[in-house]
């Protein structure tokens, strides 16, 4: 390779590059993503086409969209080409209609409707995470065949380590083999004889991607097959997407759990008015909620002008209301996500909550009460004459509002289900929306019976 | 097997059992997991042990610790001896000390010292997940050698598509050769020909469990090697084993951010007191902080007793720092769980977020005036002759809520990180509580300076 002088700065950074053969993809990828874009793409450009293909097949590259369109075509192509079409499809999905077309253009007539199908499966699905490269052979192979067979596909296979054995007729899915028994079986022995006696665990398409990593999880697989409706193989989902998917999940709850709009790239890499957007759209539906407690505290105006008192204890009540109702919507959201709980049971759900969040109530309610008479007889403050039945309305309350809100947090998610919503949506934030509003009213409906015609 | 007349109740079931060599373990260990517990320990106990070993295997089975305490010693020195390592060290875990002993006891000698190595090891980091079953070979050898030595140990090992090239003197690890490899080469090439040319990576057995999936699914690997300083293997963690603990893991991160002590059994499992034990505990805590509001409030007292408008929108104010501060902590959270942010850029996400939650704040501010202003225009309400300023303050204050909450939404994940706690613990609740109490003071200092002398 000539000396190129302008490239002299970056010595060290090439140097690791140019010996990146025994270097690790992912730390050459990491390296990319911390290079301006166009430099990257240039970095790109210079990589014998099977390093590119490695390093577009990490999903950690990030922009591998934009980098993809900075190739010169004929690397562009190559790479599209040779890369997994799963990550193809990936890559082909965050690109605008046009661009897609101009990529998908420089490929062979057979790579094109390969990517147009997987393009055509929502990304969430098993249909969307599946490549189409797996290895099968028919049910008539021997032993020895199919491991002929595998060391000549060995290169162009995302996994070779489970084999999928295929109807010789009607190339249905009849049985899958694993690589380890294979190594150890009789050459001349029949294939199906080294599978297990048992129908391949397969997924359609259309499945949704949850169940897919629920089923790999389940029963250690390396990948599960997707089969169409008269059972021929599709494709595969392989564990490392599975993992990738994993992760990108857990985003996804973790954000929506904290009531906002996922992000789907890092916080440092969202531009400012991108944030506001994902921000500002969930914060204003609350602050619109939450605006119902101004109404609901405007009915009740004249009760708190004759009992200031009364007031000091609002944002506590609320917030223990808020507080259990997020530790319910929690529990409940888990436990749907992992299958541990079905839509039928909510009423299960609501007979178990109901009694403990009366007992979390309570427990709250005796700190409350023990709180003001402490400070009563202390002298750190004067809750007047009537400051008894003050901490008695504040006690009880406590139960009402606690148990209130552990049943509304725990039903919630529930709701959203059953309505097609994500479970996960059920956030603490809109949970405590929810109770501060039905807070206020309980708290003052309490406080009217067992103050009315003391302090109100 | 002779009939047995007092399980034909069973039939069903055990008709499914009889033929589970054909069966799915894991729809097995699902049988297992509804049947009564002495009914599948009895169950188990009629298994011949290969069969036996493979349910214990599957960290889906419940109650594991429980069941293999019910079986008779014999079959359960089989089992323990001849289930994978790791697992049988998950199961020992959680058994008293004495019932482990007696456990332990009933194996070899070498099984006794290899369990009671790996027991030493924390349940989150790579000794606690790895498994001391592995495919090792001398850096001498031939492929053909490598591949006689792992048809000879198939059935014994966790995993044979990762093999370990070991120094032949000094027993370190030099090389990762994988099977796809190994079948496509020459019998006669040294096995060192067929390794990529790179260090293989390895952790520690004191590493974070969170550190092995994050260089699983970056390097796409099978297993990863636990190496002990001489670089000599200890064991390997297997990608089955980090998809377990990502789910777990996802687990612990939902219920921290609901505001809970993790619950480490279904929802369904768990009993009345544990459960209060479980929530209440946090429940008391948040409490027992959100009490400030009320001290804080008492402090404003004499300039609520005066204008008493300015409570109505108390909960609206302070619950809208509190959502901003959840989704900041939320953001956070996940961008240091996946490494996109370090410790030290604490600053930098400071100095993005006071930003973003002044304009957020902005957005709240102008609905919240425009809210009140509407108010009184129709008529719905009166704020009294001062209503202009007191829509000024309601809007200014929201401002200042909303970049304090997200302010300290996300410092406080970092500042939970520095003190070397979990920063998913930085739940909605925490923030809700910590914003409930400064909202109030800088609500009520922003009315002190506009409505001052008018008003209050």
């Amino acid at each position: 390779m000539p000396e190129d002088r302008t490239r002299r700065p970056d010595r060290g950074q090439l140097g690791f590059l140019e010996d990146s053969a025994s270097a690790h993809v992912g730390d050459v990828v990491a390296l990319l993503n911390e290079s301006p874009r166009r430099r990257a793409a240039e970095m790109l450009a210079d990589f014998p086409v099977e390093q590119a293909v490695e390093v577009f097949d990490k999903p950690e590259l990030k922009h591998a969209a934009e980098l993809i369109q900075l190739l010169p075509a004929r690397q562009a192509a190559a790479v599209l080409g040779e890369m997994s079409p799963d990550r193809a499809t990936d890559v082909l999905q965050n690109l605008g209609a046009s661009e897609r077309a101009r990529l998908l253009g420089l490929l062979s007539r057979n790579g094109q409707a390969k990517l147009r199908t997987l393009l055509s499966y929502p990304r969430d699905t098993a249909g969307g995470l599946m490549t189409t490269e797996f290895v099968s052979v028919p049910s008539t192979s021997t032993v020895g065949d199919t491991l002929q067979h595998i060391r000549k596909i060995e290169r162009a296979s995302e996994t070779i380590y489970a084999i999928y054995v295929l109807d010789s007729d009607s190339e249905r899915l009849l049985r899958t083999a694993s690589l380890r028994r294979l190594i150890s079986g009789e050459p001349k022995a029949p294939i199906l004889s080294i599978c297990p006696d048992r129908d391949p665990i397969v997924v359609m398409p259309t499945t949704d991607r949850e169940d897919v990593t629920r089923l790999i999880a389940k029963h250690d697989l390396l990948a599960i097959p997707v089969v169409d409706e008269s059972g021929r193989v599709l494709g595969i989902v392989t564990f490392d997407d599975v993992i990738d998917a994993m992760i990108e999940e857990g985003t996804e709850d973790v954000h929506k759990l904290g009531g906002l709009d996922t992000l789907d790239r890092p916080y440092t890499d969202i531009g400012f008015f991108q944030m506001i957007r994902k921000r500002g759209g969930w914060l204003a539906v609350l602050f619109m909620g939450e605006m119902l407690t101004a109404s609901a505290m405007q009915h009740f105006e004249a009760d708190i002008a004759k009992a200031v008192v009364l007031t000091l204890f609002i944002p506590l009540i609320i917030s223990s209301g808020g507080n259990s109702g997020s530790q319910a919507a929690s529990l409940i959201v888990r436990a749907l996500a992992l299958q541990e709980l079905r839509l039928g049971e909510w009423w299960r759900v609501a007979l178990r909550e109901l009694p403990t969040g009366i007992a979390l109530g309570a427990i709250l309610g005796a700190i409350g009460v023990a709180r003001i008479a402490l400070w009563q007889h202390a002298g750190f403050f004067d809750y007047g004459e009537h400051w008894v039945l003050v901490a008695l309305t504040v006690g009880v309350s406590l139960v009402g509002v606690v148990a209130f809100g552990s049943l509304a947090g725990a039903i919630l998610p529930f709701a959203l289900k059953a309505l097609r919503f994500d479970p996960a949506s059920a956030s603490a934030p809109f949970v405590a929306t929810l109770v501060d509003v039905s807070g206020i009213v309980i708290y003052f409906s309490i406080a009217l019976l067992i103050l009315g015609g003391k302090l109100l």
